[in-house]
């Protein structure tokens, strides 16, 4: 049973509108408000040997990336931290509010509880104009798919490569990029934490239509060979980075540097170089239960 | 190191404000949103016995219930849930839903992942008028206090008494009550999910007054030897009932039954029957490390 399947079994319980996006959507007056939040664990989502400001950073970067993938203004975030050492919940608490001073947001307060193993839960609030938040679902055959920057990076780190450590340790949410991007009228997005080949299939989900990436035209990381650094780009995951279509004829006009990677197709599934690809990145599993 | 400790040592890092009440407050246009977020762990929150269902009802009553001690009109509540068997996901979402549909909000989504110990974070957002949402700060001197049932159930579930299980397992967040009592004047409200004594040392902190009790006005519930009874209303955890302070002359206009159980006072402290009273309830603590 993996995550997207458990996900999957309680869309039933909810409603499946409720399931497919980084954050939910609330109409408030003349704004819609989006709402998210994040689970993370020491040991399964915190590299070895992040300070604990590092770790605050992190849990914050997290959810102002899904703000981000919405296209949304940060408001607030709120963390709810389980500690293993109680005088740990200042360093994180500092991270966190770095992490919004430099995006967007504030933290808010939250809540705290004793735990054997560190779990730090992130909440966060943010404003999109009435209607204007980027879903995952809204791709068009026909439209162009784009991530706005190299991926790998914090899969490269993982594998030594120290130059990518800031990449894996106290990555960039993309705010200021979804923003822009939501101004320019792409038609869907998200952001790729687990990877961009299982991104994508995220996005199929939520989709009826259908996307094509061409290999050459995924920009690489330096460091890795090249075969090493594709496999890096389409399966690593941990990077920040907003994954959208947009239509062809709003392409040119974001106003920021971006990288076209593919395009929108009628058929129902995920092709790379034309070929079929599996769906694999990172994922939480429960096999061993 | 107690809860509280640890929360006035981060206080300097994110501000004082953000750290006295149930909720977050966040203006939006023509309403505020106040937005709460609570951490549930197996061991320590839910009671030996609950079910999965259970949990998840408890689990959306505890932040419904920070959000009617403001005062505010529940929207939506995300679940963030580390699971120790994955199929326990879907009662648990199941109860919350249940919890919302009673009460207020919906469930809107969450997030998932493996823990050994079974931990749920409720964060939730809900609205009030601008400007209107209750504080634990602005008790007047002179003010009545007052709580919205006899307290020490959940307590008493615990020691035995079965009669009061549903209240411990099942607990009604007050938010009809919330917002009558907002409507209603009241000068400030918190929930009393700790115990009423301690409740109203954390309204100390937030005002520069005091309070007094007289016992003889606090609501006892049936079955234990009145002694006994009093020690649960006083310290008892678990009681989902509002602490609130009202000016006398609009006491007599609440439109729902109500107990008065002391004053405001001008000095910074608690009194029972006008003798000093401990600072003690149900607290998470550190001690052991």
């Amino acid at each position: 049973l993996d995550e997207r399947s458990l996900i999957r079994s309680v869309m039933e319980v909810i409603g499946r509108e409720n399931c497919l996006d980084d954050c939910a959507v609330i109409p408030c007056g003349d704004r819609d408000i989006v709402f998210s939040t994040d689970m993370l664990h020491e040991t399964t989502d915190f590299p070895g040997g992040m300070s604990d400001w590092q770790i605050g950073w992190m849990s914050a970067a997290v959810t102002l990336s899904d703000l981000a993938a919405m296209g949304a203004d940060p408001a607030m975030i709120l963390l709810a931290v389980g500690l293993d050492v109680p005088e740990r919940l200042r360093g994180i608490v500092g991270g966190a509010a770095a992490c919004c001073t430099r995006h967007g947001g504030v933290v808010g307060g939250g809540d705290t509880d004793h735990h054997n193993e560190l779990t730090v839960v992130s909440s966060g609030i943010g404003f999109t104009a009435p209607g204007r938040a980027v879903r995952r679902s809204g791709s068009r055959p026909g439209d162009l798919s784009g991530i706005t920057g190299p991926l790998g990076r914090a899969e490269a780190a993982l594998t030594g490569l120290h130059q990518y450590e800031r990449d894996l340790l106290e990555p960039r949410p993309r705010v200021s990029e979804g923003k822009l991007l939501a101004a320019s009228g792409v038609t869907s997005m998200m952001d790729i934490s687990d990877g961009l080949v299982i991104s994508l299939y995220d996005m199929l989900e939520a989709n009826s239509c259908g996307y094509s990436l061409d290999s050459e035209r995924i920009p690489l990381i330096a460091g890795p060979e090249p075969e090493e650094a594709l496999r890096l780009a389409l399966y690593g995951g941990g990077d920040f980075e907003l994954l959208f279509t947009i239509p062809k004829e709003k392409a040119g006009a974001i106003g920021i540097p971006v990288f076209f990677i593919g395009t929108v197709t009628g058929e129902h599934e995920v092709l790379l170089d034309a070929g079929a690809v599996k769906r694999k990145g990172y994922e939480h599993r429960w096999d061993e239960m």
